[in-house]
């Protein structure tokens, strides 16, 4: 058996023009592509002549583990998933299986290629209302109790980070998103502005910028990413605004 | 004159290969590049038939009014910075710059094209330390008073973000990385692991895994990203691994 490879790329957001070109010769090179049906739709146009594993019922650990053991045969394998694969992405669930087993010496090569995430591209199409400090928080309680979750809101709504939150609501979470509006909005005034972008860069995208008290909360869907400015942030056009500074100072 | 356009663009951490197609094409479109010297050295290939504005010396918010400027005058510009430009970049200080100088009508089109951020690029080189929640903090005091650097550390540790360093250290704040890890280790184990990536994606890259209680000070610089893993965090071979949930859960 040949050495194998396990690529584990992030495409990008959705549009095929804000994949990275390492990201692109990676599944070029694999003989052998495993991804979610949505992603794999993302890069239908590089497939010819591979196998593709896609799957939308399976789980994502047994994707993880079955791209695991195809490289462990010997395969090229590219592992696809959207935005950056190390936010919320396979990267962990990849190096946790590969650590059960072989927690002596990985068989194949195993790379990590970054992507541009969705938190990135969101911001691209609100301005820039990132731009300083900012905390990252999923609001998703299947792997995380909510109790940690409503720490993190109170921290990073107390510390003035700016804060985007992904998987913002579900149907089978109702209520999250008005409760982390609740919490953040001890903390900051109801004009703060807000920038709610859905489908980034893919077909449909949608932006839209509003405010911390009049969000409008029925917009918000799995796939959306909602930023909340931090004090400084200030709305211009159709832009949401982050200074750089908290000094009037510019250098 | 004809309709200018600026395009503000994330080249990426570094490596041409790290670009987005869509950074691409706008630094092909343009025809004036602005960007700091060691920004238009990363795109040197792609400038010929072009103005460059090129400069080591000027202050960022110059560079980014002349920016405002050409494409007020018809140019076709391209923006450059390293990274993702919406992340301590300079989408924002584009907009601040259009909304002082343009505050009803801006006359040129304006895109920001968002890019691989360093704290990505560092993140897949280290395995998967983000994965999960993490909060992006910057140790530069020049824009940010240094008290809410510090509210900003003590809140992100207590909720155990995941901690990404931005300008992590330089010869005017010795002694800001070592405060910062006094903080966080209030809250984390001293085996926390500690992920260190020098130079991202460029030629001499430099990955340090260590941990909170004895990260290296000494290798880090500006050009050096510091990420502190959560309680969660760990290390497996030369990798730092955040699993993504708190509840031994795999879906």
């Amino acid at each position: 058996v040949s050495r194998g490879a396990l690529y584990v790329v992030g495409i990008g957001p959705g549009s095929a023009s804000d994949m990275t070109q390492r990201a692109r010769e990676a599944v070029e090179k694999a003989d052998t592509v495993v991804g979610y049906t949505t992603y794999i739709k993302l890069v239908e146009g590089m497939l010819s002549g591979k196998d593709v594993v896609s799957t939308g019922m399976m789980k994502e650990a047994e994707r993880c583990e079955q791209a695991v053991r195809l490289a462990g045969e010997g395969r090229i394998v590219a592992l696809v998933s959207s935005g950056d694969s190390g936010i919320y992405g396979m990267a962990g669930l990849v190096l946790e299986i590969m650590q059960e087993k072989y927690p002596d010496l990985v068989p194949f090569g195993f790379e990590v290629i970054p992507g541009v995430p969705a938190v990135c591209s969101s911001a691209a199409s609100l301005g820039a209302p990132l731009m300083h400090d900012f905390a990252v928080i999923s609001l998703s309680d299947l792997l995380t109790p909510w109790e940690l979750i409503v720490r993190r809101l109170e921290a990073a709504a107390s510390a003035d980070f700016v804060i985007a939150l992904y998987n913002p609501r579900s149907k089978g979470r109702p209520g999250y998103l008005e409760q982390a509006r609740d919490i953040i909005i001890k903390y900051r005034p109801g004009s703060t502005p807000v920038g709610i972008v859905k489908d980034s860069t893919r077909e449909g995208e949608r932006v839209i910028v509003s405010t911390l008290g009049e969000m409008p909360v029925e917009e918000v869907d799995m796939t959306t990413m909602v930023i909340v400015g931090n004090s400084q942030s200030r709305r211009f056009m159709d832009y949401v605004l982050t200074p750089r500074g908290y000094k009037g100072k510019r250098i």
